[in-house]
């Protein structure tokens, strides 16, 4: 099936979840991703919703199929569901592997401008055009690609804002778990920038969520946040969301923030909040 | 806290999933236990239920804790769940990382009788009294004594039956996914109990719940089974629920035993089926 090479597949909660992998032309090296079919995928005579997930730092494909307990909800919904790894793997460039915020499975959704990360880090096209393209080609008895929505968590929650608003109407909906919201003035945000765009800052514009969403001018679009008040990485400020609340206000692009007391950065909060997620999601991608 | 030290502590469904650590004296080594508080929990002025998750063969109290999503329904039901690791650590006896199947992290809820193991491989009397009593001290504001249930998977699947049949009483429900039925007669458990409890084979009979439930004279008691009939060591006759099944039968104690088209060994397989079980035990221990 279009170059696609079967991993694994599991029954979860009565469709399958599914890896595959598969030679990317983007990134130049293969990639997994995963895909969960819902019960309603059976059978093929019905079109579903998609929901891309993105992962963040330190993930590949798996964590988020193994902990956050979403498949009861997709299953429910039935919504077919995408997930990315985080980065290209196995191409070895220089200073790829020294740090666990930068270069393997740090790949922060971008198109790296910089040598020598600009011939392989381009998740950015990767993930919107590349596998957005081969889900709708490889899937297409299933998936319906006028209602595909984006989540995703941390690193892979400022990938779904930019994603959404860089790609107007791509995505039908959009919502981020922790995510970093303005890159720009964040540690994480300003190392991966740096690193992989250099240090012309109008181009980080291009990939920062708070700068996007202030020339945003696609369709209609809520941005749901949501955030742990005891992630150690909200406190510290890598997170931001009340920076992207205020610029989504100063141009009235509709948003909601859940501030959740007590919950953390890890997969124990997100499978909290999951279906009030997949709840968000459906209300749009099923309307 | 009775000598506990707090390895960990993570928000989840309103309650907390925590980690703690201790020395214990039946295995001479230090082990650390999981304990999910539910929301009901807090204040510490209603006694809640208890149910003990045995693990199978490779885990350590994590996989339960991140894979099944059981805390939904620990929360909904208000009920405290303990997690075991499943075997001593750091004692270093010659051979125990030679295999998966035997040694560390193949402890199978038993005590050895057999040198080198003798000392330290008494998961048994671990589980089923130093553990037991420790929640019952540690926690005994939030913790109903007369109110534990008792489930497992694969190796500890078979741990609960061995510990709700050799104990009567001490546990008032047990379930237990694609649990080893019949280890004297399977190539995990022959290699097991060969190890820990040597050539007799009536000493095998005091760990193996099919011989167990054919001289149960405790309270009443159902044993619910789940198996994936797509599970390759139930395929490959590790599992054999129907010879407990018939043994059950022989002796006229109730047992139900679910089949599950599709489904595997893994942790996608629990998480489908979790729910139910929870059902069953909250039914008995809320009675």
């Amino acid at each position: 099936m279009d170059g696609l090479e079967l991993v694994s597949s599991n029954k979860i909660y009565g469709g399958f979840q599914k890896v595959y992998s598969h030679e990317s032309s983007e990134l130049k090296c293969k990639m997994n991703f995963s895909i969960y079919l819902p019960p309603q995928a059976e059978g093929g005579d019905t079109k579903l919703p998609v929901i891309f997930y993105l992962s963040g730092l330190t993930c590949t494909e798996q964590n988020f199929i193994s902990k956050s307990g979403f498949q009861r909800y997709a299953a429910e919904h039935g919504i077919v569901v995408v997930g990315p790894d985080t980065s290209p793997r196995g191409v070895k460039i220089q200073g790829d592997d020294k740090s666990w915020d930068f270069g393997i499975s740090a790949g922060f959704y971008l198109d790296a401008s910089k040598e020598p990360w600009s011939s392989n880090y381009r998740m950015g096209s990767y993930l919107n055009k590349e596998l957005y393209d081969l889900i709708i080609s490889a899937f297409g008895n299933v998936v319906d690609p006028a209602r595909i929505g984006i989540m995703g968590h941390s690193m892979g929650g400022h990938g779904a804002l930019i994603s959404v608003l860089r790609n107007p109407g791509q995505y039908k909906s959009v919502s981020a778990f922790a995510p970093i919201c303005n890159p720009s003035t964040c540690p994480w945000g300003v190392k991966a920038f740096t690193g992989y765009l250099g240090e012309n800052k109008n181009e980080w514009k291009e990939w920062d969520a708070t700068e996007l969403v202030k020339k945003y001018n696609g369709p209609p679009l809520t941005l749901f946040l949501d955030q742990g008040a005891a992630d150690k990485f909200y406190i510290e400020k890598q997170l931001q969301p009340e920076i992207l609340v205020e610029a989504c206000r100063s141009v009235g692009v509709p948003v909601i923030l859940n501030v959740r007391d007590g919950y953390d950065h890890l997969y124990y909060y997100i499978s909290t909040f999951i279906a009030e997620h997949f709840d968000f999601h459906a209300k749009i991608l099923k309307a």
